[in-house]
């Protein structure tokens, strides 16, 4: 099998996991399901994927992983508190909102996780919200913000940013840079931004 | 089987049903698996309940009734759009704290749902939204919020308090009220509610 069909094969099986998880749920899909759904056998699934758990993890941390790389490129893309929060918070709406169904098995089947799978993710998921607290108390401590509780402040700007993935629908009547517009509204008013 | 015991089956089937669908979700859930956590026979269950969907959609209806009736005593509450909006947040983020294992199968396990039963659910959901829609648009227009787009405004701060079933923890730091006060701070906010 060459490079390249096997890279094939691999991502076609974590694609049909994907949509299986978003329908079914982790513990209601099986992996006959996944294979069939990518058009392969169940034995052929087991050439790349160790087991259902494994491509749960392997989408859980690509997932995470891109979400945190995207607030610490808003967090680099602006030197005031201002526009590293729009920055963040754009960033973070427009992935939800365009890849709300990986989004929500990302953040809704993490009990399904081994423990060991589930400690690596945890400390993905410490780090987005450390640099989202950061914002928030950096803001605050340079008098730029004035929320009387940063830090869940912070967690509700997280909260209400992962939430898009659960109510956004491509077929609704805003686009993803619609929502995250006026979400960086809301994210400014949120801390209590001074105006400027 | 008098009347008394047969009430406390159903409900301990739709208890036993709740940690079921929470722990393994609908899809991974049998009715056995129901059955056993309730110290009953699978035969038994169905004494009850017509099957496994019809005790999702029981606790899915009972879930969203409460939610509107909190919602609607938030409204009824007050006579002005602050008070009113501070009611309806704090009604809504208390319960989805205190209740958040079934206001999370309420809210996550819509697709499990039949059309008919899910036609109804909906009709709910519409009712909560327009309850909340009323208050952000009422506020706007009485010169009380000065927020730019009351729709979307509106879908944020249910949104906030319906994520807040995900990630609260009985054990966390905060309880529901600690939750609910802040999160009257932040929704006065996102309306851009003028300072009285």
């Amino acid at each position: 099998m060459s490079q390249v069909t096997r890279t094939d094969a691999r991502d076609r099986l974590v694609a049909a996991a994907v949509e299986s998880f978003a329908s079914k749920g982790f513990h209601g899909t099986t992996t006959r399901d996944i294979a069939s759904a990518a058009g392969m056998s169940p034995a052929a699934l087991y050439v790349h994927h160790r087991s259902k758990e494994d491509l749960l993890h392997l989408i859980s941390r690509t997932g995470h992983e891109l979400t945190l790389r995207l607030v610490q490129e808003g967090v680099a893309s602006a030197d005031e508190p201002v526009g590293r929060l729009v920055a963040v918070v754009r960033g973070f709406v427009v992935h939800h909102a365009r890849n709300h169904t990986s989004a929500r098995i990302v953040n809704y089947e993490l009990a399904a996780l081994s423990p060991a799978h589930l400690e690596e993710i945890a400390g993905l998921r410490r780090a987005i919200e450390q640099e989202l607290r950061d914002v928030v108390e950096d803001g605050v401590r340079l008098g730029a913000f004035t929320t009387s509780n940063p830090r869940m402040t912070a967690l509700a700007l997280l909260s209400l940013g992962i939430d898009v993935a659960r109510w956004f629908r491509d077929e609704g009547e805003w686009d993803p840079e619609d929502v995250a517009a006026h979400y960086c509204e809301l994210a400014l008013n949120m801390v209590g931004a001074i105006s400027r």
